[in-house]
């Protein structure tokens, strides 16, 4: 505040005025003559007063501000994102608008209208379970969207995501060639896109090794928490007879090992174990976790990189956007739980 | 665009000009007949237009933005930080500016240059090694900061920080009823400020107790890592005689706990063992820690509260600003590492 004062009263002496005319120039510049609006201009120009972003923003209509929506920041994958989002938005000059949305379409509309206002140049969104309609909703209020960890339909917008079919396939693959056949899945919800591609994955691979897939041995957990997995492992041990077990988070695999050891069956002699994320969870355990890898800090920088794209084609003055939907592939990382054949 | 293209076409048609007229007005109104220009404002206001931020923030000054600058997104202390900081800011109506700087001053000053030029109404600083020079770096770019984690000195701004000494205390008070007066302390670098705080709260306990201080022993690694904690635990072991360790946080405690358990230590049997934290860790590993808890979302939120206090009473005009600390008691979490006495 101490800075704007002193701002104006120099542009006031330097145009011979005073401070309140040069705010008048400021937002109410029909109250102000046109030879001393000019004067006013000029002193303003003279000592570059507006340096700012709220001016260009009423000029080109976009802030250098974008929105990153993510629905829970202390979850370490949209914590990943929002690290190689804020890398890349540092680079290229823009401020990341965190909103965490709890997966509440209110709270998420409140944080959309505040970006609206704020002429937001656009907004990368992490869905948790946005269906088409949310996203158009969204999009009325008037910002460029990318998609992010979901792949957008054709005509809705760039998006950049995972390719979580090969995850499932790279896990299962590694599971056969390890031991054998007898794969089970420990899984969230279908409705979880994610959680379907990873399964689609699995089958897939199993069908690829000549194995039914419908003989995979699979458990759906609600929530899909260590203590969840857990669960999941005492049930897999009381039915016996698993070479593998592919589990769609790391918290899962957590679990599953710790489920399995209750009954005495261990990991990775008697049965291996693969995750799926590679957080930090899967090297803080006692058994460091065989694991999918996501390029979450790259996925995170290629969202800004599109959206900022999305937005020169927009300033270039209608040259036409293509949207894009860019697919990074995961990759295993093979630890303890399913050593190296 | 579309949405502002379509808004401009309508303010013309509405006020029977041109859409160049229109965007002329809302940028070189001095070119704008008077009467033309009377019919644009009306049509603007008429249809609501410009809702942007951008001509608030021009004629107050500030935005309805905040920053928050963190170390690193991805260590899951900031992460609840920010949890509690975008909730409170939601509640009030502002947006948050995620800066994160890895400690990098170059870094952290072109993301304060970016703020400034947002008009940005203040920031949340939450210092990794900040010197108070630094700080007032940043605060003469011109926005409100509030520190946080961190007291703040004498005439330095306002603050929001969790007592360390007293989570010191809690620790070393629950170990020393536990079990006995032999405690060791696997403390980070003295130089970062809650690492001497915390060592301080150990030794104020012990001298409390009777316990001479200097008899506690003290391991100091350089990185708080799990991996420096199992050494560290191998080190206590192999020195033998260890009623129960304080460990500054939950990664040294996970450490420590494997690291005595590869000597052939029991905790909690042989050895009780404390963390410092309470974040994910201290739930996912196999023997649930001991930790004292810091009340990290409500010193997010109340961080926010401090920031609107301040620009609220900047904005009344002039009402005198009394800046506060704020300091929150950590409490004690009771689990098996270290089980209620």
């Amino acid at each position: 505040m101490t800075k704007k004062a002193s701002g104006l009263v120099a542009v006031a002496r330097l145009a011979g005025v005073s401070t309140a005319t040069v705010s008048n120039v400021l937002n109410r510049p029909e109250l102000v003559a046109p030879a001393t609006r000019e004067r006013v201009v000029a002193a303003l120009d003279e000592l570059d007063y507006v340096r700012s972003g709220a001016a260009v923003a009423l000029r080109t209509g976009t802030s250098r501000l974008v929105g990153l929506v993510v629905p829970d920041i202390t979850n370490p994958f949209y914590a990943a994102i929002a690290e190689g989002v804020t890398a890349a938005a540092d680079d290229a000059g823009y401020s990341v608008a965190l909103c965490v949305n709890h997966d509440d379409p209110a709270r998420e509309r409140r944080q959309f209208e505040l970006l609206a206002q704020q002429r937001a140049a656009g907004a990368l969104v992490v869905p948790l379970s946005a269906g088409s309609s949310r996203l158009s909703t969204l999009r009325r209020v008037g910002t460029h969207l990318v998609l992010v960890d979901r792949i957008a339909e054709r005509d809705e917008g760039c998006s950049v995501a995972i390719d979580d079919v090969l995850g499932g396939r790279l896990a299962v693959r590694h599971l056969l060639a390890l031991r054998g056949p007898r794969i089970a899945l420990v899984n969230g919800p279908r409705t979880i896109e994610q959680c379907a591609n990873r399964r689609a994955g699995a089958r897939k691979e199993l069908r690829r090794s000549g194995v039914d897939p419908d003989t995979m041995t699979e458990l759906t957990v609600e929530e899909m928490t260590i203590d969840a997995g857990r669960r999941a492992g005492n049930a897999l041990a009381a039915a016996g007879g698993v070479d593998g077990v592919f589990c769609t988070n790391d918290q899962l695999a957590t679990g599953v090992i710790r489920g399995l050891a209750d009954a005495g069956v261990r990991v990775p002699d008697d049965a291996a174990v693969v995750g799926y994320g590679d957080l930090a969870l899967a090297t803080d355990g006692p058994l460091p976790l065989t694991t999918v890898s996501q390029p979450k800090l790259l996925m995170g920088r290629t969202a800004v990189e599109t959206l900022v794209r999305e937005i020169g084609d927009q300033v270039d003055g209608g040259r036409e956007h293509q949207h894009s939907a860019t697919l990074f592939q995961p990759s295993l990382v093979v630890r303890d739980s399913a050593p190296a054949t």
